[in-house]
């Protein structure tokens, strides 16, 4: 048997099922599996996905054998009808909509009405004995066609149909009669052969395939390719077209259209909820142009159709076991049921819906956890603006939405400034060219972050989702005087002390002070509430625990304080999966040892600065020890470039030439002297530079000193009574015996360290795999290595040739051309860096079968990501605290698909 | 059977053979051959080089059943000669000699004479009645002990020897009695006990134990890893011990020891080549304290051993089939062969032993290729300094050699005056602390450059060799003072002007102007020198026609101007594998047009200034299409980033900064608009940013342009008669949609163009795999590329990480320390790099048979490289012209040697 290219459904009967969703798109598979499940559906067939791949691959035709196969199901469909396409006395009218795997509401077209033309308007005239509901459908439908198929303006007819009305001196389209409606049609017969130089095309099979053909071509009309950009869907996956017996909600009072949602999408509340437009087509409630009742009001004029849409509702759950969105039309007093899907739900509902629906019994817990989606748990754990009160606020600009939250408060354009306004009392935020690790306090004393440079793991992107602060980054239209003191951003000047507000969870820019609602879970994990005062936190924990049951990748956090470190655990962190040590240096009273350390130009004078900071690292351990007290910790050894602790070079060539050029001689000795060291370590490609292992295997004493702070931080918190497990990571290795040499040092000191002490702890020396290298020799490092780490940023950096901070505008312009489909520093990019993640995975295991093996890039809480991770069986994902219980649920998630899959 | 830690050797047989040489080592091997081709070779016994890889794992101590086969190979040496280890009457004596299997002359330990101590040294007196020789044996050896084993200084023993010369009041060690030499053995263990503490060991079996120890040790001293480094040489060989009896070239006027050739190694002559010292040991004619004589004088005073000699060379030869370098000791008129091994010779004397010995009927012609050390044709490609003059001058440092040749001339620190004292008629050296494309037309103008940073593939290095130009790099003793005009080197000042000497083959640098000595095939090439008037050329001809036939992997060549091409061509090319099309943007009529393209700030600016560049690069393909008439000729397009067209930022800044502080406001405002499009287009990191396809996607006006003028070109040249083989190159592909996009242009513009002019034009389009991603997935990309060329330098820098800017000091560091055993920007890493191009090729045929293969980074002319290259079955590699024949011959090597391991 031949590939099967449409699927008819009708008379309670239909050849395709929900499980065929890829190939019948979401709507085609609700309608199929509506009419099976007996729901009142009018019949109609579905031409697969496939089809419009081949459509565009053939470049607009279609191979006879579809083509007849599309005939034949149109003769079905005539058959259960008793009707035929362009028939004199009985027409066939259908509608033409457009539905692909995902949805992607409003972004395609629809044609409805087709199958009229001059003859059969007459034969639904006299059917329905009703010619002004007649020639109200056939000037819609000509007036849809000429829009949606030929390409004519929306405006131009709306001309025809304004002059119309003017000139019968009517407000309304309802007012206009038959006759009225006749002539527009005429009118915009003409309007359509002026516009295109053809007819309107008569023959309701051409109608037909031009509109079909239509809806593929709407696939990639330039709002659906922005559409599927925004929500990572694919580009290539095509849609489907239904072609479906037309019902019709204009046909009077007892008529009309309604969207539902079997439940409140906002609250989760169990409710009938949505919408009703009484003696309207579909397309009239979605337009907005009259207001639509409540789907309650039904109940009183429609009592009937009311309870049979709660019946509906509830089989609709029991069938699907989820809330679903579904729209209907009432003709003459009677239902048909139009689409259905699952219901998109903000993160209350989510959490909620899903605890009700286990309740009830819909599901089991397990099932339960299918109905979140994981993101939507950011909407629980970060202030957000109130939802009224930012309407009255202007929006004067966008990012990319790089850190979820609201911030709100005053302009700050350097770090010092953020400093020193925030000592003052005063909220800031902080707004930059791009951030670096200079700015960190600054950073620490702002709300949140605006940049008008770099992508979504920015320097500002990460530091945000790390410290739980909104970031809106890489606003290119943002133009900062940083000396002036101001910056523009459309036609708004910002000064320093304005007030602005950015939302990192839409990207949005609002000039004003916008104002928040605490996140009441962190309220809750703060101790600011009691867990019994909110049933938001109760619905949480309730699907975090069972999430945790299910899960079978570890979720631990990346935390660098022994604040994060606490979050992380409130969150249900199971260790910490990244402890950046670097970071630790940036503090103003341990930059100048830091600096001291790096300009110091003998081994000696090294080993002194190094000295001082030892006992402060050793601090830092400590502490973050005692907080994870039970659960391992993962250190990482110093990894950024050394240049990235002193002062920039520009900075210091352009001060130095200033003072030479006034003739000062204060002063440029001592600059002439570190600018020589920044030279030294300049670097032309910093990412592939002196940097990672390579800082311990030039410098030992480094990598000496922290294994010295980490083993004696460790001895001394179990000496008080803490469960202690560091993991010691190396960075930035590629080859084997760099690894081995960084090992050799550690072992060394963890043995001096601990017979000192009297002390045995329990340690594991491992790497990052975050070069290509790595993972291809993964085999000789796990001889020597316990552990890897996916480092997935650098990872996807040098997998790529993509430097994270310069390749933003060629990321950009690749979506939009559809050469990437998503951005692989947001979801990690299976085909490349997760196949060299599998070979990483497989080739260390051979050699040393109990390898640890983890993720602590940005991807480790992204949910696709987390399943890639959860698929190649790594044995836990780190991410930023914020992001734990998204990484919790996403697990989980992958579990429970893994078990159905194996279940079918 | 166990494994076998020992191979005995003696009485004309051996357990070991040639083919043995990875257990035995060069010195093993050659023992054992030799005894079993029946030469004169003391008896004796090897431990295999597993043993010392087990030595180290053990951390210096050996397992039972080692150490028990080793003691029944002692006994079965005794039995041979009717001797014992220590035996009052008849002692066994044994040299211990280290022998690996590439051989690193002097560079590990030897102890001679061992088994001497108070009671043996009488036998050993009494047996060759000589009490002067039995104690000069054993002063010999406590010296040698003392020193080797025990570590304690040389210069300590030469000062007891002096001193007791001084007492006695002789001039000669020779001079000295029997009873002095017996009081020098007690002062040396007198010495001995002060130095460690310990009795020098009198039991001959504690001896032989830690001589052989102290031989696996010397394995990693200082100068051994240095030379392995140098050499290429892998850390973890390990060296095989060879214990063998003593014979005594010391026994009087009738003994002595020698070192021959059985050619002469400089010229290739066949003549028996070496030097003889009578009455003498090995060590003393390394030690050069006494003049050895031409082994040639033998014929008067040994005239039997000469004739011996003779007759074994000629065997030796035979057996061997290449020329062999020997050692030999003569004890009382007898002969003794204690090593063999193959002889390392120059380029002109290897290329004439292959001749040479093909007409013998030696070697068939393609075993003749394997005589040949590949990179030792460079001497016969490039200018040398005169080797007897250039002694007469002072050398002040050393570089990396990167670009072998010799280059004199008056230093220039900048491009521009480099130009202006060229056009003055001077030879020029360009001095720089790095070169950029910025210097490229100074590059032209000088002999050969020097600089202070960057390693093998840095810029100087690329161009210098592929302008067959001599560049010493990487010379961090360097510190040069631009604006001053001078540079410090060492404790030598150097100013503009003065002249100075490169060495690109060793990495020299030296003060003054060194005569050279002119390439005589090159004279050929270029028409200077008929060929017949050349032997040199003839030999040279004969092994590359032979190496063309042989060799299976085809060979392009690197080249970016017609001049280029055509040397590629005399050296023998197939084709071009690479021509750059940015370094013609670079001349400097071409400069500004090309910098108008980049400030444009519309579309139509930017295609204007395209158009300006269009005809420059059609004339530019059109000539490259002529001189390549009937090969292919494959051409990258644009890939650099694009501020490498314009002026520094930092300089920008300066100049802008200065003009400011001094009030001047002229050109303010035009330099800080340039700023502001140099600021935009500042990278990071531009090795992983806007560059290759990225930018003919970003903007596709240049891709189209460079389209039209390749295929302009072409049908221009056509219509001449030309057959032209255009391929052409997408750069920087990571992901294949990325190449379908640029492909689509190509194809477009091709059809364009061929339609105009009327021709049709076979053509291939292709990329480069320069990105881990590329090579992970090569299936995809293949579906519609034509040809992949592997980019290794790219592909290096991102699968280690490495930005070969600035890893040279990291790169250093790793192979001083046995972290990297050879820089991979040298010699391809297999274990990386080499995994994914195996992927890449595997990938890329399973979706495309015909997929054409290539290398075109800088290993596409290192022969190990190149061997690798035709091992995963690439179709062709390209490097620079000059090392053209090279990879032809390392080519031909591959295959022999392929052929070879099958017929085994």
């Amino acid at each position: 048997m031949g590939k099967k290219y449409v699927y008819f459904f009708g008379n309670g009967q239909a050849e395709g099922s929900a499980r065929l969703k890829d190939l019948l798109g979401g709507k085609g598979a609700g309608l199929a599996e509506m009419t099976n499940a007996g729901l009142p559906v009018p019949p109609g067939f579905t031409i697969t996905t496939e089809v419009c791949r081949i459509f565009y691959e053939n470049e607009g035709r279609l191979p006879m054998e579809i083509e007849a196969e599309i005939q034949s199901a149109l003769r079905r469909l005539e058959e259960v009808r008793g009707e035929r396409l362009g028939d004199p006395e009985r027409p066939l009218l259908v509608s033409v909509r457009s539905g692909a795997k995902f949805s992607m509401p409003g972004m395609m077209d629809t044609i409805l009405n087709l199958g009229l033309n001059d003859v059969t308007v007459q034969a639904l005239a006299r059917r329905t004995q009703n010619p002004r509901f007649a020639y109200d459908c056939y000037r819609r439908f000509v007036q849809m066609f000429g829009n949606v198929v030929l390409g004519i303006e929306k405006r131009k007819f709306e001309e025809v149909l304004e002059a119309k009305k003017r000139a019968r001196g009517v407000q309304h389209d309802t007012e206009l009669t038959a006759e009225d409606l006749k002539e527009l049609v005429r009118e915009f017969k003409r309007l359509i052969a002026e516009e295109t130089g053809r007819d309107f095309p008569e023959d309701p099979h051409e109608q037909l395939q031009q509109a079909r053909d239509a809806v593929f071509r709407s696939w990639n009309n330039e709002r659906a390719i922005t559409y599927r950009q925004i929500h990572n869907i694919p580009h290539d996956l095509g849609t489907a077209v239904n072609v479906q017996a037309m019902v019709f909600g204009n046909m009077g009072e007892t008529s009309g259209s309604g969207v539902g949602f079997t439940r409140n999408p906002a609250t989760g509340e169990k409710e009938l909820f949505g919408e009703f437009l009484p003696n309207a087509q579909g397309e009239d409630v979605v337009a907005g142009i009259r207001t639509p009742l409540p789907v309650q009001k039904l109940r009183e004029i429609l009592p009937d159709v009311y309870r049979q849409l709660e019946e509906i509702a509830e089989r609709l759950e029991r069938h699907y076991r989820d809330v679903q969105d579904f729209e209907f039309t009432v003709q003459e007093g009677q239902l048909f049921m139009l689409q259905t899907r699952s219901a998109k739900r903000t993160g209350l509902a989510a959490i909620r819906i899903a605890c009700d629906m286990v309740d009830e019994g819909l599901v089991t817990p397990e099932e339960s956890l299918r109905l979140i989606e994981a993101p939507t748990l950011n909407q629980l754990l970060h202030p957000t603006f109130d939802p009224v009160k930012r309407k009255e606020f202007r929006v004067i600009g966008r990012g990319l939405a790089s850190s979820p939250g609201a911030a709100a408060g005053r302009i700050a354009f350097t770090a010092r400034r953020a400093v020193e306004m925030r000592r003052q009392g005063e909220r800031v935020v902080l707004v930059r060219m791009e951030t670096s690790p200079d700015d960190i306090a600054g950073m620490q004393a702002s709300e949140g972050f605006l940049t008008a440079r770099g992508g979504a793991t920015s320097h500002a992107a990460v530091v945000g989702r790390q410290m739980g602060k909104p970031a809106v980054v890489g606003c290119s239209a943002l133009i900062i005087d940083e000396e002036a003191g101001t910056a523009r951003l459309g036609d708004v000047l910002l000064r320093e002390g304005d007030y602005i507000s950015i939302d990192g969870t839409t990207g949005e820019i609002m000039l004003g002070d916008v104002p928040k609602v605490e996140s009441e879970i962190l309220r809750v994990l703060n101790g600011e509430l009691e867990p019994e005062q909110s049933k938001i936190y109760q619905y949480f924990k309730r699907v975090m625990d069972t999430a945790r049951e299910v899960k079978r990748l570890g979720v631990r956090a990346n935390a660098d304080t022994p604040g994060d470190a606490r979050l992380a655990r409130a969150f249900g962190a199971e260790g910490i999966g990244l402890a950046r040590t670097e970071h630790m240096f940036f503090a103003p009273d341990r930059l100048p040892h830091m600096q001291a350390m790096i300009l110091a130009s003998t081994e000696v004078e090294r080993r002194e600065a190094l000295a001082r900071l030892l006992p402060m690292q050793r601090e830092d351990f400590a502490a973050i020890f005692r907080v994870m007290d039970g659960y391992p910790v993962t250190i990482r050894l110093l990894d950024p470039p050394l240049h990235e602790f002193l002062p920039k070079r520009e900075q210091l060539m352009v001060e130095i030439a200033i003072l030479r050029a006034k003739g000062e001689t204060e002063g440029v000795e001592e600059k002439e002297r570190l600018l020589t060291r920044v030279e030294e370590l300049h670097e032309f490609n910093p990412m592939l530079g002196l940097r990672g292992c390579r800082l311990g295997i030039l410098y030992p004493e480094i990598t000496e000193m922290q294994a010295r702070a980490i083993f004696e931080a460790a001895c001394q918190v179990a000496r008080e009574g803490v469960r202690v497990l560091p993991e010691i990571m190396v960075p930035l290795v590629g080859i084997a015996r760099e690894f081995e040499a960084q090992r050799e040092i550690i072992d060394r000191v963890a043995r001096e360290v601990m017979r000192e002490a009297g002390i045995q702890i329990p340690y594991l020396v491992g790497t990052m795999i975050e070069l290509p290298r790595a993972a291809l020799t993964a085999g000789e490092i796990a001889r020597s290595a316990e552990f890897f780490s996916f480092g997935t940023n650098d990872l996807t950096q040098t997998t790529f040739g993509f430097s994270r901070d310069d390749t933003v505008a060629v990321i950009e312009a690749y979506l939009s051309q559809g050469i990437l489909e998503t951005d692989p520093f947001l979801i990690l990019d299976r085909a490349g860096v997760g196949e060299l993640m599998k070979m990483g995975v497989e080739r260390g295991r051979a050699v040393r079968p109990n390898l640890k093996t983890g993720i602590c890039g940005e991807h480790g809480g992204e949910p696709n990501s987390v399943e890639f991770c959860h698929r190649i069986g790594l044995d836990y994902v780190s991410c930023s605290p914020y992001r734990v219980p998204i990484a919790i649920l996403a697990a989980a998630q992958a579990a429970v698909t893994e078990l159905a899959a194996v279940l079918e």
